[in-house]
């Protein structure tokens, strides 16, 4: 961390300043420059959060943070890329990672008939959602644990490892017993408490970015699932909010580069949600294995136009079957498999 | 809501599209025009979620809504201001509310010696973190349960009723215990878990736009609440994230007359985490007072250079109560009192 | 366009409303809902901008446009996809097309060995910056007139035709003298004088997204030049101001299928701009061909570390070379060639 | 500025570096810590624009700034308060600056009524457009000279000096002889070519902030002025674009007290365009002048519904000059006059 001080400082405040750096346990360096004096607190600030506070000081303009704020979850740390496997698909080296299903468990019929129909279209991972997050009240709010037997039966069917998400921190142990990967949505990537119980549960966990969330926070909500002790993180993108309004969100298809410089954890691309039209998933799905993701997260449904949620944003099986068919040329030409 | 086809659609498709309306329990009415035809669902469409659907079909263009998606928390069904009470206490009267303490209850003496400094300065109500969502996992998470027993010691010296924010629906029962009013934070204003937990609590809300929350969502997140049971909802505008970065957040008061125009919620303004700058909270203050707000969220800090979370955006109390004289000037030449 | 009416509103305003549609050249339509009524005003309303002036009345609660506000730059209007032709290099066909080069002129050596680099390296079109607009008043503002001659050497040389900016209205022509292409950057997008001129040029023209321009105001800026006479128009992707900081700029590649959805136009994309850093230029490069654009135009300097501007963007021709020969079997891979 | 270093760079290219920052005219100050080594850039870095340029190299992970990058738009260079004078109206000084009249000048009879009708409201600027910038070629574009005429007609009536805007850097010496304040929109705040131009008009400017324009953007466009030799600039707040909806634009009013920290150039804030619903016109304007702005500019039309733009964000005169009568008394309570 820098500290930058107001023009015309005092020694004594200079002083001052350094005292409760090493009282935080820290170095501190002093450097006078012809326009400001500055200050380098010296060590590994990240474990140091009571330094944000300097900034109250009234000789001080600003602090300049030099380190990522995050540590188990950097590259600098992990140079070598992590993997996350699960029941056997590995999520995040050569070969990538397709998990595809419906928005909602609806019922047997229907999710039966979408697991057997995303299986045959080439998914590795089942999703689909039993506890479910809605803007409005009087939204359909999932079928809860019948939904996640469902996900279970349809798992015992196809042989694909499900994942769903989890939205309270005392229903992670009930989810945990029927999913392979437990999703952690977007509205709740910084549920912290959240964040603390799947980083208890042993089960992979896959993050969704939040709709405002910076990358670097992104990381820090990822540092809290893996300094619970548990490494098996898989990161979403999945669209933040802009300006632009054609589109549901904004995909960020820039974060992963971006992570992948920053991280080594898998990163995948969710580019139903990130749209909110299924017109445009097939290209968005194509754009984010050319830039690097280790994987997608699509919505499948038979009849869209009945949803019970998303419908506008959910392919048809054939339509999911001949867009997979196209990512494998793709994967080829740039090196990786599917 | 209404639905555009696209150019050229055929007759059996616009039938189709009237025959599902129609089995969602609403009206249709087809208009043709030079370019588009369009279909109105008539009724109130509010309860029926699965119109949205309609929206995946290819003869769609697009979906319109007409009405606004809540409706307890609107104007339109509830025209007067409500008021909520907390112990004797008014918010959204003509009497302007102050909320103000330490974003952090710190240990019994900080808090005692902030309590006392608010309520010598001019606030009416206590605010006090004791859990903390904080964004990196090596930050302070809060005193928890001992700090809810401070804050109820703080009340009980000073009189003042006391605000403090609830994580996990688990929590409730016992936030509620010591707490006067249930805070909602920006980062959970869509954990819906949470609101419907606090819809059933029979404590008034306190309820945070998020950063990246739509003032439609924003409502829709009280409604949860209302549906619930409780009438008793503040809303609170703290900052939405933009591309500027001198400041924090970017505090948008432009919520506070759009939100006096489509609900009859009191709404009060949150110029600490709105600017993330002591510099900037007296001035922004006036401001969000000024536009119409019923009161204001300070936080406060009896030394912030040492505050454990958000020192430098805390007033020191004499600053508070300096706010607070000219805040009573500003106060009577709109017509309101303080 | 449909205009909603408030609730209650008597029949006397609603005549008032008809009457004012109809004095504009519309036909005006009353549907009468349960919750609402609504107008809907009839004919094609693009060309009627006074219409939204009618929002200004007491008993209307909200404008609703239902055709686009373009009508040249739409694929309502035109099916087919539009191709632009520079010197025999054909934009928006299935062959990609790469425009390369520095972002300032700055020597005749700089320009001559990037100008033969990018050529031997696979690129089309010659990019660089005679006249730069800078945020900076202290920044290299440009080489001007020499730099345009500068370009039309280095056109001699490599047969490559230049494509370069324009600021000015009267330096259009001036700048069609020496250039094959007129480039108007992000921040002129909205130069409407501008917009007009390079519409009577009879050059082609290379738009550029303003960086808070929605994808409607960009196709409408595009629309000032088709309506100035000039049916050469390409656009190009060059990315937003959202709230992200790890990128300069955040590159909207959902901006690509939405314009292919909505225009007949060809699209390019810029991701030296859209990122500001050279490590990420290579993968959003191949995500920008993934999900669909006719083209590239990247930045090669011959020593990023030296350059006068947008060093840190930079490619290296060789790291260009490289880029070119994976783009080609990404090409092959999605059906185009390069 | 402050160049950060990649973990492990050799001492060698730590030499490189410094050699490069005294090669640009700086002195080189190298600070090792535990986890990274920084150089120090020391001297005035604001006409070093090669600076940035280093970002390219291999061995840095990102460049720093410590000083703000505009000098004569700097509160640090100048400390105390500008005020500019129009005609003996002084914006900058305890008493507030009130501007009104059209969006665009219509006619003789319509600019009159308005005119009169501001003035005895309490006005005392006029504002009106000749030259308009419209989003759609089919909109109205303005009366042009006919229109400048038309408001210095309306100024020999009413002795209100008048501002409008100029487009164009050819058109600026026409509109200076007509113009009291030569105003530079939102779209050309980055139109360096403009303002350059204004810089050497000799006549006040209002240069309004862009969309998507930072504050340090906002002040290095007023710099452009500035160094042009022309010290009369004052900016103005007039909405940024965010994700949020119900507002045309997001009225920033938080750039009031940080552009007065920055920078000693007066501020006024334009809630019509800010906002773009003239229901919020009124709380938004008081606002603005709570939170520290100069004054204010204000759309007012005599028939908003008829209006040949901008009518919905339009007050009508009655409207505003209760708005002036409210404005006085919130004035009076912060210690200002009006």
């Amino acid at each position: 961390m820098i500290i930058v001080l107001k023009p015309g400082t005092p020694d004594r405040d200079i002083d001052d300043v350094c005292r409760r750096i090493e009282g935080i346990g820290l170095r501190a360096h002093v450097s006078r420059g012809e326009q400001r004096t500055i200050i380098g607190a010296i060590g590994d600030d990240r474990f140091k959060a009571r330094l944000q506070a300097l900034e109250a000081l009234e000789c001080v303009e600003s602090l300049v943070p030099i380190l990522q704020p995050f540590k188990l979850a950097s590259r600098e740390v992990h140079p070598a890329d992590s993997v996350v496997e699960v029941d056997g698909v590995k999520i995040g080296g050569p070969r990538l990672a397709i998990m595809a299903g419906p928005c909602s468990v609806e019922s047997e019929s229907q999710l039966r008939a979408v697991a057997e129909g995303v299986k045959a279209g080439g998914a590795h991972i089942l999703r689909g959602g039993a506890f479910k997050p809605r803007t409005s009240p009087y939204a359909f709010q999932g079928l809860e644990e019948e939904g996640l037997k469902l996900l279970a039966a349809a798992r015992k069917l196809t042989g694909l490892p499900v994942v769903t998400e989890v939205l309270e921190p005392d229903k992670v142990e009930l989810v945990a017993e029927y999913a392979d990967v437990l999703q952690i949505g977007a509205r709740n990537i910084q549920n912290f408490s959240l964040l603390k119980e799947v980083g208890q549960s042993g089960k992979p966990v896959l993050l969704k970015r939040g709709m405002a969330t910076t990358i670097k926070e992104f990381l820090l909500s990822a540092e809290y699932v893996l300094a619970g002790g548990n490494p098996d993180v898989v990161l979403c993108e999945r669209g933040i909010r802009t300006f632009e309004t054609t589109t549901r969100f904004t995909l960020d298809l820039n974060a992963i580069p971006v992570i992948k410089k920053l991280s080594h954890l898998p990163v995948i691309v969710d580019p139903s949600h990130g749209t909110g039209h299924w017109e445009y998933v097939a290209p968005m799905a194509k754009a984010g294995i050319a830039c690097g993701a280790d994987g997608l997260i699509i919505e499948v449904h038979g009849n869209p136009a009945e949803a019970l949620s998303d419908g506008p944003q959910s392919l048809k099986p054939d339509k999911f079957a001949r867009l997979v068919g196209e990512l494998r040329a793709l994967a080829h030409a740039i090196g990786r498999t599917l």
